[in-house]
């Protein structure tokens, strides 16, 4: 506006706008971007070192110096996603899921790209939730689409985790609990990232997923539930068990829909992301995505195929493994450093604790990018708590845990969780930035008065 | 699902969902994929021909063999898009206004990038309509985006167009009968493709611009209406009038929203639009963007910035204005020697006649991809009427004017217009594809009765 203009008048927002917050992860990576000495434990970012620069130099010289296919790469495609693309994802797919193509359950139509996976969370939220509908959620979890699915008016029920993680146990109940009230009419979809789940770095124990995929089916008398498979970080997987998806087990593929994403395994700057969903529901999504954009990037999509198809994108994934691992194995060696009172670690979460009083532990991840800290109830964690301008000034940054938890029935969050993201930060700072960390969060609890240690959950 | 399982019970679908109609623009972008050899008058693809690969085979080339600059491309950027890319968009805008960038009013930070301005046009409508709000769009309008409004819930209520574009008196009166209503309280937008129109190819006039924006601030008095300008095809003027955009008077940047695409002056594969809002919406838009995709494409948002650092859009955008302006001459001379009564086809609409008593007309365009023909209202051009598919048997697809029509009181849309797309046509094929059409009209003409000619608008 110009100078001396007078305050303008409002617009008049949607209740859809009204409901949508700022996104904490846009702060986060302006934050970082804005002050990149910081150590950057917040931000979803992925190690940029090791970005496949020279592959898609290779990938991209190789689509553009062929005229037709640079032709076709800069044209528009369909909204439903590059054909070539979604029967390599569907190749791929049944090389992770260990089974031939034909034995999956699904085709290549039942695959649509998006852009990133987050488009297609979105897509499904949108398309099934009606504000006042119901979504079930691991508390903690993925606090993007948490958000989302606020913004769209879902009532989002929390049920725990442990280190086994989404409790299905408390799943089952709450459903029978839905059931008897009969508000399980409202109940659209149930969220549950299967794989090294953001933020806690946790993975869905192999009991458990058909049991959850059971229960889905069990309430699915008047609709289906839909079962919201986020598989983001399943190709990033360091050691431990080698898990199916649930997808797997929706051998009629009509229950779950499993999203992936390019970005994790392969680069963020392609924005691109696929899912395989029930053959309804891929018709309604395609529908949707004919308004937000019909059609997500078609270079973008020939890229993602061609790397699949010249194996780079395999060979960049185990590339990742190894620099991914490396800094986990970096992040839990800090934290046992200057947390732990000299226990293995071993065992997640650890309970490793600096003394009786003050309970602080962490989880033990197997895959993925965070480990997800649990300090004493009395350090406030959230980012207008002490401990994050602290944190800050000292040179670090981190995502307060109060983002990922669903509010209780007074409406409070736990405050005392904070989830480390060794994404994007250089192996180098893992050890000092931990260590910085310590000695703010040191500092406070010794201005804290020490309450007598509670269990305080995940 | 696998062979003799039960019908799956259906999912419950959102209300939005159920108001989202299958997109006509993905029907018809398939159809014509799987159908080469089709004369595509229909889809609104780009010339294939002069797709700018050797630019960016040479942009990638430079982009990804930096290696600090790769990394950057294929990392996440921000949610409002890439600052270099925004800066970029303010220049390239201050050059289009013709004006010193310091008195555009608005600056980079009002820029939002987005996956095509497809994006733009759908958060902007979903973060301020609620169902059964109103947006006033002309008759007839860009299908994609009225069928997204409805979607969205909105009363779509038109207005007629004449040959100077969207008919600003009968805003006027809309306004003053909505004020008088008190319906006025829900009119969220007004939406109006200010250069080259899809499907009509009409521009408004330099008149009416500044009288729009007038009609919306003097109707703004409880909450700001917003003046939804698209214009994507802005850059592809072949003669005529020079005309500012309907923004450029917007000076304190408050009533206006501009959305512009690098789809149709340069590649539509890299899926990018930048739009310049009001300070407060473009935070609302960012918002909701987080929840979409958190940004788009940063390898894309590189390559486009690039091609405005180093000309080569500008001169792209030169080389597409020569190759479109010779097919629209082709199918304007085309259209005069099948169609026409022997006038000189100047003056828009052409009111050439092939007899007294069925006019056929369509108009004289002077931008843009489209061009828009009005048959007898004998001649049903819908999508299941005897014309499209006599038109597809014999080797050419048009879009049906149906779509791009707001029904009347009665629910009728007239059925007598297509739109006439030589976006993605060979050169050679424009006058034997209107000589085959032609044939196909005569004949069915042939078998028609023949009403008393009548006015049928545009």
């Amino acid at each position: 506006m110009t100078e001396g203009s007078p305050i303008p008048l409002p617009l008049a927002w949607s209740d859809k706008a009204k409901r949508t917050k700022d996104s904490p992860i846009s702060f986060l990576i302006a934050e970082a971007m804005r002050n990149p000495s910081l150590v950057n434990f917040a931000a979803g970012l992925v190690d940029p070192w090791s970005l496949p620069v020279e592959e898609c130099l290779e990938i991209t010289r190789r689509i553009l110096s062929d005229v037709d296919r640079g032709r076709r790469a800069l044209q528009y495609d369909t909204t439903l996603g590059l054909n070539d693309l979604r029967r390599q994802c569907l190749k791929h797919l049944a090389s992770l899921e260990e089974t031939p193509v034909e034995k999956l359950g699904y085709g290549p139509d039942e695959i649509v790209v998006t852009t990133g996976s987050q488009q297609a969370l979105y897509l499904i939220g949108d398309i099934l939730v009606n504000p006042g509908d119901i979504v079930i959620a691991a508390n903690p979890s993925y606090f993007v689409y948490t958000g989302t699915l606020q913004s769209l008016g879902a009532h989002v029920m929390a049920v725990p985790m442990d280190q086994h993680g989404m409790d299905v146990d408390a799943v089952a109940k709450l459903l029978e609990k839905l059931d008897r009230s009969g508000e399980i009419s409202r109940l659209k979809l149930i969220y549950c990232t299967s794989f090294y789940q953001n933020p806690t770095g946790l993975t869905l124990s192999a009991d458990r997923r058909p049991r959850l995929l059971e229960l889905v089916k069990k309430y699915s008398r008047t609709h289906r539930i839909l079962l919201m498979e986020d598989a983001a970080y399943r190709e990033l997987r360091y050691d431990g068990p080698v898990e199916r998806s649930i997808k797997s087990y929706d051998t009629t593929n009509q229950f779950v829909a499993s999203s992936y994403t390019f970005s994790k395994p392969f680069a963020p700057g392609i924005k691109l992301g696929y899912t395989v969903m029930p053959k309804d529901l891929a018709h309604a999504v395609i529908a949707q995505k004919g308004n937000h954009d019909f059609g997500s990037s078609s270079l973008n999509m020939h890229i993602a195929a061609e790397a699949l198809a010249d194996g780079s994108y395999l060979k960049h994934a185990e590339v990742l493994r190894g620099v991914y691992r490396r800094k986990r194995d970096l992040v839990l060696a800090a934290l046992k450093k200057y947390f732990g009172r000299g226990g293995d670690g071993a065992g997640s979460p650890s309970d490793d604790l600096p003394d009786a009083e003050h309970p602080i532990h962490w989880t033990h991840t197997h895959g993925g990018l965070y480990v997800w800290l649990t300090l004493p109830p009395s350090i406030d964690t959230s980012r207008t708590g002490p401990l994050f301008g602290a944190a800050v000034d000292a040179g670090v940054i981190y995502v307060p845990g109060e983002y990922a938890f669903q509010p209780d029935e007074d409406g409070h969050v736990p405050q005392n969780h904070l989830r480390i993201c060794y994404g994007s930060v250089h192996p180098d700072q893992i050890e000092p930035g931990i260590a910085k960390f310590s000695a703010v969060v040191k500092k406070l609890l010794a201005k804290t008065p020490r309450p007598v240690a509670q269990a305080t959950g995940l």
